[in-house]
């Protein structure tokens, strides 16, 4: 949960006032969001997300995010769609930072999910995937294989205060890795965080998709890897195999994966299970003061990781052969 | 800010249908109240505010403040309702903790206030005690004068470690103040806690009170003299005369004032003072783990005491005379 930054009601009507979306009837801070603060806001006409952007999320990159909200939502993807203010801009500031209005959309996320949950992951992650086709910026994904090294070597020296041995394990799973990462496979605009906390469910039926603050241009089979990661372990770290299935073929039934795609699916799940286990323990060793976030345990990425390090095949997700 | 108990969404799908509001379409964790965990949970039909009560309310205080609301709404106080169950309750439990679903108030807090805004608080201070008159219940102020003397036993070895010759300047307050504490004014429900949060705005006009979890049974005029404090210092101290005549007068439209009453102002400003002086300072000492609450600063209220001990008259509240 966050907000960090504290919005006067002044502030925030004058804020409104750049809008032609009514007048303020109530502003609350939200326990939603981990890298910005979020407010919903309530007009005499409708109900909004006000997002301010904190230091974590660079500004040259919103333009980015905010120009693939509109673009996705205008193509049907169930995503936030940024409101553009009276100047015809999506980008303000307000309490000294950046800041966006954003259409409201309703649902919740699951704790527990079931395999019908990860079908409509799956399904919504393809479409995801075909609307951003024509998407004409590009953003780089400074959380692959260099991302990584960074990242590794910033937490080298305490790692393995977490667990003995992991830095050398960190550093071997890079190695490995790096060496066979595919390069050749189809790619576009990926999600790249689409956890539990970013889906949203008005009962069955998948209602948003949100967070769009790590979308990048990468492999699209990597996206999917990562939400296998996210949708597929239970609580003890075992793999469920009916949700996988299910996610990749709901996923198949939108945008069929080639066989290079589904023979990489092991490695990329194994480089994404790096990735979360890399930047929660960025995380661990660096917690700013006054946060309100409880820093989430690597290990159970590092879990996940070793999991995908036993994988032979992509049958073992739960597919046919 | 608070929100301390996680609640899924399978949970929060039961609870609503304890209810006849139609179905769950948004929960979100709100930062708002500090003592309890507060959602906002959007319905097929409606907007409502869901609290757990966490541990430092007493579940046997609830049916006061729970009754005391449904009163205070059916006589057109501004204020939150709780919403009765398909079982004719309006308190049950969530998570474990007891929990009630509580109609929804638009409005902001002002940050800055105005005078106005102190008529607006005045004018509604008298009404909520007027409407409070025939309500059944009664719950005793376990903050005032007995209550004072345990929170400055509980403080006493540590209270020189925020200002020196704190400890000594509280006992000889608490002395003094109890000495001189009127007991014949007249009395009734009060809400003892009318802070620039707790009270809510729409443009100019006051749209609602909310957070009634210290109300209880004590003098009216102690109630205004929490106001007094909690909305006409600035903040560098300073007494704004203009907002305290604004909302003693507009209080007294309401309900006229006795002699009594005015002339005890001093002294029971005083005593509030102290009373918000202790527990911000038991606070200081006592953060809970974990808690998302940054502490407020106690001397703050230690001005503010020393001002009303130089009051001689009510007059220097900006009345006539």
């Amino acid at each position: 949960m966050a907000v960090y930054t504290e919005v006067t009601d002044d502030e925030v009507s004058a804020f409104a006032n750049l809008y032609d979306i009514g007048g303020v009837m109530s502003f609350k801070g939200i326990a939603e969001g981990v890298e910005n603060s979020n407010y919903l806001l309530q007009t005499t006409t409708a109900v909004y997300i006000l997002t301010l952007y904190e230091k974590r999320v660079a500004p040259a990159d919103l333009p980015f995010f905010l120009g693939l909200m509109e673009h996705l939502a205008a193509k049907g993807v169930p995503c936030p769609t940024p409101i553009q203010a009276l100047d015809g801009k999506t980008l303000h500031e307000l309490s000294g930072r950046p800041a966006a209005l954003i259409s409201f959309l309703p649902g919740l996320s699951v704790k527990r999910s079931q395999p019908h949950h990860a079908a409509g992951v799956g399904e919504a992650l393809a479409r995801l995937h075909m609307a951003g086709g024509d998407f004409a910026m590009v953003r780089a994904n400074n959380l692959s294989v260099a991302g990584w090294r960074g990242l590794a070597g910033a937490t080298a020296t305490r790692a393995d205060e977490v667990r003995p041995g992991l830095a050398g394990e960190i550093a071997a799973e890079i190695a490995e890795i790096a060496a066979h990462w595919p390069t050749a496979l189809p790619q576009g605009v990926i999600h790249a965080d689409l956890f539990p906390d970013n889906v949203f469910f008005i009962g069955e039926r998948l209602s948003g998709l949100i967070d769009f603050y790590f979308a990048c241009n990468d492999l699209f089979a990597y996206d999917i890897a990562i939400c296998l990661n996210a949708w597929c372990f239970e609580r003890d770290n075992s793999f469920n195999a009916t949700k996988a299935r299910q996610l990749l073929s709901s996923y198949q039934r939108v945008r069929r994966l080639e066989p290079d795609e589904l023979e990489a699916l092991p490695l990329l799940a194994r480089g994404s299970a790096l990735r979360f286990l890399l930047t929660r323990l960025y995380d661990w060793f660096n917690q700013p003061a006054g946060a309100l976030v409880t820093p989430k345990d690597p290990i159970e990425y590092l879990n996940k990781l070793r999991f995908h390090r036993t994988v032979r095949s992509p049958a073992a997700y739960g597919l046919a052969g």
